[in-house]
């Protein structure tokens, strides 16, 4: 038997749909968390909600908005899947580069990600999801698509033929590549070869692999139930 | 004479709005980063940019998206308001707290400012702007407006009567005050009264009051001309 080690003590806990809407496709945040901690190498444990539990006050009470991820490590518990990857890229190797300009770079795209490139994606999904049977959805998915194009322009002119961002893969592209995965079916990003090409470059790094099999795995599992 | 300050060549440098669209109301981002500087008493310059410039290459190398703020200083150049208020916060102190744990939770304010509490504000922005000759709009506006609500009410229920977010004011409540100034004049925040007196706290601070009248009198001396 071996000794007990400190560090089983500072497994991390994240949370994650019970049962995802996007049926296994790991388009829920918690792959956000899921893949950083896969890509530093820290094993971590998953409470699975359902949608009622995630409104309950004990939820609540580590999430204000009553939503998945959260982490919860020790005395610390965190909401909002952007400040759990900087939370985790802080503290491990591989996600931030460590000289200071680049770090303050990286941490733009992280930004950029989640408060430029994102809402028109998450427009896009609202009304798609919950606006398709109102009058003027066929007229206005188009207006939308168009702001969405765009931030891709602008974003696929900044790429150029690089690999990622911003020199090494750092958090920053792991959230944008997980943004843009949130178009997966549209067809919109295949608009932008080079945007495809990285998009397809963060899916087929090894820990996405792991980190997108785990989501896959509970939505089996809840469909066999 | 004084002798020359090594410090001088220090002084960051941050875009601005030529002429701001907001007519002086100090909505605009720059006034994120404006405020932060202050809270830190780090003076800075500002470049104004017509809407033109924004778009032109010189501006683009700095920032992708074509917008402002951008953040210069030294080799370092900035883009996103987040990521410049992040960086200004970390190098100088008043902005985020020592502790470690506590430090993690204001990121996540400032993740939930910009990333859970922003997109549906600036959705009401865009329809009201943008969307007002629509067929659709006077149907629409309360449909994201109630998504607003639906914000603003777990944000009253999680702030109760504190005077800020998680203890002593941080950058998260810096971007969380900005994000909700963009609903003044619309009512909506008279809604929940606490969330209307913190808004009110952020503004009567000394250092939004020497931003706001810093980016006001750039609106004056536009419309002087």
């Amino acid at each position: 038997m071996l000794a007990a080690n400190p560090e089983d003590q500072m497994t991390p806990t994240i949370t994650a749909f019970e049962q995802s809407p996007d049926r296994g496709r790991g388009l829920a945040r918690d792959m956000h968390v899921r893949w950083a901690l896969e890509e530093v190498g820290q094993p971590y444990d998953v409470r699975l909600l359902s949608f009622s539990a995630m409104k309950e006050p004990a939820h609540r009470a580590i999430h204000p908005f009553g939503q998945i991820p959260t982490y919860e490590d020790g005395e610390l518990a965190l909401f909002e899947s952007g400040a759990i990857v900087f939370h985790i890229a802080e503290r491990h190797a591989g996600l931030l580069p460590k000289n200071a300009n680049a770090r303050a770079r990286a941490i733009a795209w992280m930004f950029a990600a989640l408060s430029t490139m994102e809402p028109p994606i998450v427009d896009r999904s609202i009304a798609v999801v919950f606006e398709r049977d109102r009058p003027w959805h066929e007229e206005r998915l188009p207006i939308v698509e168009d702001r969405i194009r765009g931030r891709l322009k602008d974003l696929s002119v900044r790429l150029g033929d690089s690999e990622w961002l911003d020199g090494e893969f750092s958090a920053g592209d792991l959230l944008m590549v997980e943004v843009l995965r949130r178009l997966s079916g549209s067809g919109i990003v295949d608009g932008y070869p080079n945007l495809a090409a990285y998009v397809a470059r963060g899916e087929a790094r090894p820990a996405f692999r792991r980190a997108f099999a785990a989501q896959l795995a509970v939505f089996n599992a809840a469909s066999n139930n």
